[in-house]
């Protein structure tokens, strides 16, 4: 079964599923999701996928070479009045059309509103409940960019020194990783130092790193078109008595978190699992994010770990796991791998020594 | 004048200008442009321009930090109720809210749609017109980023040597760029071989140069939060009369367009007379994209210079200026630069030689 048809299948309460991208960044990863394009901008090319898993993809002249190289029978438009009529002709008597509604821009969803008259339904969850289970061909691809991050993640203490500033160190990984035959970064690596690592989302500054500092990286590979994550934690000389301890129950909190990931687990209790040690302990409340989402074209998707996710884990989800506790003004601890769910557990898909490292 | 005041100026016929993020990629650099952010992910974010050019930003717990950092009322949430809340008190009385449809999600204006009931006007159109033309702080931030770019478009003879290939060029487009003090990718390099270079969006494979091929690279640089875009191509060996041809036409059409490029000419006509140039000679017909696009935060925004744009360029936009000639099976020119409009003329940004250079 095509992917194509996987979709029509998950979405039988709609006539068709339209997939429009907008300009960059406004593209959704959908689209090369169900062409199984590797490549490739399609601005405003748009995948309709009918009710029998019929793949149509209608795109400009800029993109046809390109278009053709992937699945799907492909539309070509000069004008955008062109664009409109093929739209009109391929979507006639659909009354209703599934859409992901986070991922098409309101215009491009007006856009077909106008041009068809139709109900918007959105599947964006119907479809979340496909593209979370990665099937062979991805989980190929995942394991390459988690293959590319874990080297990097491995050189790190090798890569410190004194007077480094967190934005040397950004680079030093993301060229790492490209050396490494990444495709690009996942995202903007943090790379945080001392107080710094105390928030979650850092941006790397100038800031040059300090005797007893924690210095946290969390980045990710691409490879294709798929991410990894993982973030790695080690101390510049002694950090003192608490930052040591706080790693120590980071360690704890995410092997607890990772015995409730298996074939059928609800994805919450991977969080709560963890939670609980963290809120065990003096570090009470300073687990202050989800302990994990799922990844793949995107750096997050479906499912979510976050104690109010009802999401439930299946065999063949990529997944995060990455307790922390953040100290204000001190810094922050977190330890992520990502893993693949398994029939009865969690592979560790990313690879780097999680010991307490003073460098 | 604040960034938010003017915005709140122009879209008079609101009550309140809502820019709203989604999930990664789908952010809005409006929010970045309003807030003067340099960094953070803001995912769910929302920023919120009263009529009296009033900025408050709604953000979660785990951007508090960053958020400080920029311009506004800071909100935050921890929940998502709490943040329906905080939105329903801010938006209180709206009847009319303005939104750029092509940068907000579907999912994201029916939550705002759902929580107001006010009517959404789409004021993308408005705001470009704003954007459009860049601050003294957007133009510094661009020039630094169009230097990193020509540094390495300058290198580029030097970086080619028998048997590369393409991905391997546009790994040294990408390393060079981070080396000259770059951000990052504004948007994935093209490096095209022989045939391949008459693809216009063609993506680097490992196809190894040979004897005789034009070898084209399309790359810019992110400098802070701005984009700088340019073409080089260059020939690996004698490419034979045609592309030779080929390239002077090129070269006259770009001088062409860049002629019409001043403060209050007509953007289409910068495209008309490059493309009469090239349909005047044996290459009618192969000139199949438009002559430039605006650039800033996003690589393309207004203005557009393709023949059926209205805009009209005023001094301190930043557009491109990118004629080519496509010739499939044999290869294409493109020649681009960044450039600056002025009052009398266009300034350009990127700086490396645009002479024919065999290697």
């Amino acid at each position: 079964m095509t992917r194509a048809q996987r979709i029509a299948k998950k979405c039988r309460r709609t006539d068709a599923v339209v997939i429009a991208n907008g300009t960059s960044p406004f593209l959704d990863p959908l689209f090369w999701y169900v062409t199984e394009q590797v490549s490739g901008t399609f601005e405003g090319s748009v995948a309709i996928i009918s009710d029998d898993g019929t793949l149509d993809i209608v795109t400009g002249t800029l993109e046809a070479t390109t278009a053709k190289k992937g699945l799907g029978n492909i539309h070509i438009y000069e004008t955008r009045d062109e664009r409109s009529h093929i739209l009109m002709e391929l979507l006639k008597g659909c009354g209703r059309i599934g859409v992901r509604a986070p991922c098409i821009s309101h215009g491009a969803a007006e856009n077909i509103r106008k041009i068809t008259g139709a109900e918007f339904i959105d599947v964006s969850a119907d479809i979340s409940k496909i593209t979370a289970v990665k099937d062979r061909k991805e989980r190929a691809e995942i394991r390459k960019a988690c293959a590319v991050s874990s080297k990097v993640a491995s050189g790190i203490p090798e890569m410190l020194h004194r007077d480094i500033t967190e934005k040397e160190m950004a680079w030093l990984i993301d060229s790492g990783m490209r050396e490494s035959g990444g495709g690009g970064n996942a995202f903007e690596t943090i790379a945080a130092f001392g107080p710094h690592s105390a928030e979650p989302h850092h941006s790397p500054t100038g800031t040059k790193i300090r005797k007893g500092d924690a210095a946290l990286f969390d980045f990710g590979s691409k490879y294709g078109m798929y991410c990894s994550d993982l973030t790695r934690t080690v101390f510049f000389g002694d950090p003192g008595a608490a930052l040591k301890r706080a790693y120590n129950v980071v360690m704890k909190a995410k092997e607890a978190g990772m015995n409730e990931m298996y074939d059928g687990a609800p994805a919450k209790n991977a969080d709560i699992a963890a939670r609980n040690v963290i809120d065990a302990t003096e570090f009470k409340g300073m687990f202050i994010h989800a302990f994990g989402h799922g990844l793949g074209m995107n750096i997050h998707e479906a499912p979510s770990s976050s104690v109010r996710s009802d999401d439930v884990l299946k065999k063949g989800m990529v997944v995060s796991a990455e307790p922390g506790i953040y100290l204000p003004g001190l810094g922050g601890i977190r330890i992520e791998d990502t893993v693949l769910i398994t029939k009865n557990g969690a592979e560790t898909l990313t690879d780097f020594d999680k010991g307490l490292t003073v460098v």
